[in-house]
């Protein structure tokens, strides 16, 4: 009995009765298992999500999301090689399975750290400082977790990085998800998802798994979902009329169809380094993962006389590949996902040819396999084609979804813009120069049509990621045609994912609401120092008002000759009052913040360990001699590290003149102890 | 014969040459003008603004684009008096006009003076500092300028403000723009606009002006154009499935229906200054622009309690309120925008009554004017219901756009955030009660649900402006019902507009293309002192090496004793070495800093005026006595003020010690002076 693909609602495994769609074995064509969602009740899957993983997630902060997201990512790395055993069937080669899967991994690693290093230990996100809108009155923007869920609607082509690299986001943000897998490696990703449940780290109800059709699940989404698709654009244009996203307001994005550029600048010959890194990245898109990537080079860039070097160069280099069952030793380029992928790549091909000649490979070839069902097989060759007009629409417009690529001459920066623009939006463009001036240009007239450029020098062609790797900190997603997805790119896809939403409120209101002090709330002198307050009694408010201390000619004489900066405007009286800015000898900067730590710092050892830095300092008026200054010190915010017994505290610093004026303002960072336990 | 709103149109008015859409005198219902976008080319119209606006606006930097917005925002304002002397027309009285022009030329202000300060002098937004994702390999997210154009569609009930709070944001984001009005007050917008064109400030190209159906402008939309709808939630729903935005990427942001809550705290008893705040805000937002506001309260929450004290209290004073034409003096609220408007409101009011009982108002009494005609123009009463379920569909869904809201009981926070949330997405809500904790709960519950909140308590009662207030500062669009919009927050909406992109590439390219230095990219020593070179002549990667400075046990003494920060850490050896973070005595950073401006600065008068402050100081390892210091001084950025003569240098400054670890990171802010001109 051929496997079949279960769903996972509401914390059991659902089985379904039916047969359901067919997957193959990409290189003989054989059913290897079938995928159905019959029997799924959509309704209370949605409502699990609702009801029981939302709330488990939004209970915990970023920081604990961001630990258990880290122990997921290192549960899995030890169960990789499980999921490789049955791999292969898919097409991939091994190489290919490990882009898929330690990569996917990989982004829970850099989400998990992004999330305990970059974010609060909180459930909400408080952007930058409130601005004081009028007097007693104050905006901030905050982001805090929709009440809704995220249903992932995936590509068959990374089934395991596909549906972990939207879940890295999805669960940072605290936001419960449903993972649709494309069913024809729907196999795949329902074996990774078992892991994902054994593990038992993840919150009840904060994944699910539809093993087949999800569209009876769009029925129950609202204006607090959203759908996060990765497919062809003719279904991601299906999926933007769904009612829930026209009249509820479910958030829809997708990555979708995608006519990649390669670029090779007009100063890279073909004896430069940037010509070899060129040829190499285009080598790597075709070749790995059989060039079924949405990020792969579809369309080759290069000036007229280096259309023939190139096509020469990549020929010689494809010519190698050996092409097979990838579980065949001594394969280096799979089949297609399926047969029907190869007729649908084939028949794209087809379309390219209208406006390109073919170079190598085609649909009309049998290729030459060294293993594997030709027939059956989803075998198609590395295909190379030079168009015959670089404005044939066709060369422009359409994916052939495999080892496919077009050389395109352009005649001058102008022509290539407008070239590149015909694809209407892409994830990725790449370019090959060494001209800083010349790529800035490009890049600013055609980064508009990309989420993500990638500059190739013999600075980074060494070491630079390939063209196609959608990398955690890059964004991924392109406007146009590509679907106007906002993927990875760190923390933006989690802020994304999130509701922005302007709180506007009174100063201390606003310190209560946002866990913040700002200036124009109330600054409470204390009692005790607050050097002697542990970092739990801490309260944000707490004051220290310093004693002053008058700066003298003297006291800036002795700063300069101790330290050895002795700037004119410290020294010189008359260039002092001569420059535009300063009436005459002006005390240091420096000399100002020491002299306040002079007045604020309380000696004894006690719970603030050690100042590890200063933020926004601002000198907002000079000091003069026979003036004074006086510290205002007050506990901005705090930053308990869990399980150290330590915590962080900005302090807002203001330095005052004796009319009261502010001479200089910052932040100071300390690292303080928590109250001991017993 | 009646005025015929025009279009404006690739540099030319174009008067329609037939009848055109009514637009009706709001207090007696004759017809005052006709709109009809007739003879317009749409296609030569984009075509303008893509060839002519766009290459222009992306010509100018932020800082150009914020001069001209200034501007533009001086002229406006000299020319209000012409908008008011037509706008009663309308239905408003002067203060709703007020509100209309004067917001809107404010928003301009506001934006302005954000580019001036708060952007570079460049044509493109460098977020942030790269990642170093592997060796010799950067990311960093920039944003550009998309090659297309913002279509704005306008609500009727903000013809002026509507139109400049969009063109705020797209100018700045360097986007041409075409403003559609509603009809409506299509004439309003029409001689503000034309107030526009006659101050020769916008570049041509970048505004134009459209008095009828846009619908034909449609079809000419691609993936880098943008439409910016405010109305109904049917139209919106309408728009979002329009072939440019299904299958082309036209962006497409809306303002709809908003069914948007005040909440009474159980905190705020009748003899709370809250609770007066409270009646006083709903009192605001029925009268002002007689409840025409998708900002406006439509649905008031209170504990059970207080549900007939504030019907009283809202009774009372919308009692006093003078019904009337507003050109006539003594109206207090003038009437709907025509009678078509008032019939939709009265039909939604019988609507909102199958789930409410009337307490005053309402459709079915003939308004008490004191000036009008009470059957042709648009008057409409007062209207306040109590819910009779507090669960009722009716109250939570319709938006009645005129002097109505409906006040619903609650009896727990968890019954609140139930029915809040069954506005299903907001523009704004407001909360009166000064219990912060308690806020804080309700906030991260709800705010998922809305694009702004708005807190009163005693504190701002008497300063923040009115619930219905869209401010520049704050985000202005709400998910789901709201429509899911992202207009003002400050610059938020001008990176909305733009096309965020990540680039990856070498360290020394990243400074080629960002224009910002950053540590991985080299240092290049220079022969001349850098505080020697005029800001003109400096280059990024300029760097100073400093020679080096032993930092002895008499210098911390010595400068422990001088400042008057005698911190333990500094003199206690044996309380030092029992700290967790210290092996023994340590330097302070405030003496490193004093040391390595010892170090590094050149003395005598120059181009370097002063030193401003700092940013990003991290001390990363201790300094003990018998270490030395030595400094690496490099140029990070650059910016001329335009116009002044100086600018402002953004200096990377490394410590490092005799190991070549780096103990401190920081960057230095200096003003500048440029060469002299001769």
């Amino acid at each position: 009995m051929t496997h079949k693909v279960s769903s996972y609602i509401a914390g059991a495994w659902i089985t379904p009765e039916d047969e359901g769609a067919p997957i193959f074995d990409a290189s003989n064509g054989e059913v290897v298992a079938t995928a159905s969602s019959t029997g799924v009740d959509f309704e209370a899957m949605i409502a699990h999500a609702r009801t029981v993983g939302g709330p488990a997630l939004r209970a915990m902060t970023f920081t604990q999301r961001g630990l258990a997201l880290k122990n997921l990512a290192k549960y899995l790395k030890g169960r990789v090689d499980e999921v490789y055993a049955d791999y292969g069937v898919s097409g991939a080669t091994l190489a290919d399975a490990r882009v898929d899967v330690e990569g996917g991994i990989g982004v829970l690693f850099v989400y998990a750290s992004k999330a305990l290093k970059e974010l609060p230990n909180d459930t909400i996100i408080v952007e930058g400082n409130p601005e004081n809108i009028v007097d007693k009155h104050q905006g901030q923007t905050i982001y805090t977790t929709p009440d809704g869920v995220a249903v992932f609607i995936n590509a068959f082509n990374f089934p395991v990085w596909g549906m972990l690299e939207k879940l890295a986001t999805a669960f940072i943000a605290g936001i419960p998800v449903i993972v649709k897998p494309a069913t024809p490696t729907a196999q795949i990703a329902e074996l990774s998802f078992r892991h994902i449940i054994e593990s038992g780290i993840l919150p009840e109800g904060s994944v699910q798994f539809v093993g087949g059709s999800i569209v009876g699940a769009l029925d129950h989404l609202g204006g607090q979902d959203a759908i996060l698709f990765t497919g062809s654009a003719a279904t991601a244009a299906r999926l933007r009329t769904a009612a829930c996203v026209v009249e509820r307001g479910t958030k829809f994005t997708a990555e979708a169809d995608s006519v990649n550029a390669t670029i090779l600048g007009p100063d890279a010959g073909v004896d430069t380094e940037e010509f070899s890194a060129f040829v190499k990245g285009i080598f790597r898109e075709l070749s790995s993962k059989t060039g079924q990537k949405c990020t792969c080079i579809r369309r080759i860039f290069v000036p007229p006389a280096l259309v023939e070097p190139t096509v020469n160069a990549l020929l010689a280099r494809l010519g190698k590949i050996v092409v097979g069952d990838p579980r065949v030793e001594g394969t280096t380029m799979g089949p297609l996902v399926n047969a029907s992928q190869r007729d649908d790549v084939a028949s794209s091909v087809r379309a390219l040819m209208k406006g390109a000649e073919l170079r190598c490979g085609g649909p009309d070839i049998v290729p030459t396999i060294a293993s594997g069902d030709a027939e059956r097989g989803g075998f198609f060759p590395p295909t190379v084609l030079v168009a015959n007009d670089s404005r044939a629409p066709q060369i422009h417009e359409v994916e052939a979804f495999g080892p496919v690529a077009t050389v395109i001459p352009y005649t001058s920066t102008d022509d290539l813009v407008d070239l590149v623009s015909r694809g209407e939006g892409s994830l990725v463009a790449s370019v090959a120069s060494h001209d800083p001036a010349w790529i800035r240009d490009l890049m600013i007239r055609i980064a508009p049509y990309h989420g993500r450029l990638l500059i190739l020098d013999r600075e980074n062609a060494a070491t630079a990621p390939p063209h196609g790797a959608a990398l955690p900190q890059l964004i991924h997603g392109g406007p146009g045609r590509a679907g106007g997805g906002a993927e990875l790119g760190g923390l933006r896809s989690v802020k994304h994912m999130m509701q922005a939403t302007s709180i506007s409120a009174g100063p201390e209101m606003m310190v209560g609401l946002t866990q913040v002090w700002n200036p124009a709330a109330e600054a409470k002198p204390l009692e005790v120092h607050p050097f002697r307050i542990y970092l739990d009694d801490l309260k944000l408010g707490d004051t220290l008002f310093t004693g002053s201390r008058t700066i003298t000619l003297e006291d800036i004489e002795h700063f300069a000759h101790f330290t050895g900066d002795t700037f004119y405007a410290h020294m010189d009286e008359e260039a002092a009052a001569a420059s535009p800015i300063f009436k005459g000898r002006v005390a240091h900067g420096y000399f100002l913040l020491a002299a306040a730590a002079g007045l604020f710092v309380d000696p004894d050892p006690g719970p603030v360990l050690a100042n590890f830095g200063l933020e926004n300092l601002r000198f907002t008026q000079p000091v003069y001699p026979g003036e004074s200054i006086r510290v205002r010190l007050t506990c901005k915010s705090k930053l308990v590290r869990p399980g150290t017994g330590w915590g962080e505290v900005t302090w807002d610093v203001a330095l005052t003149n004796e009319k009261d004026e502010v001479v200089a303002t910052y932040q100071l960072l300390t690292i303080n102890a928590c109250r001991p336990t017993e």
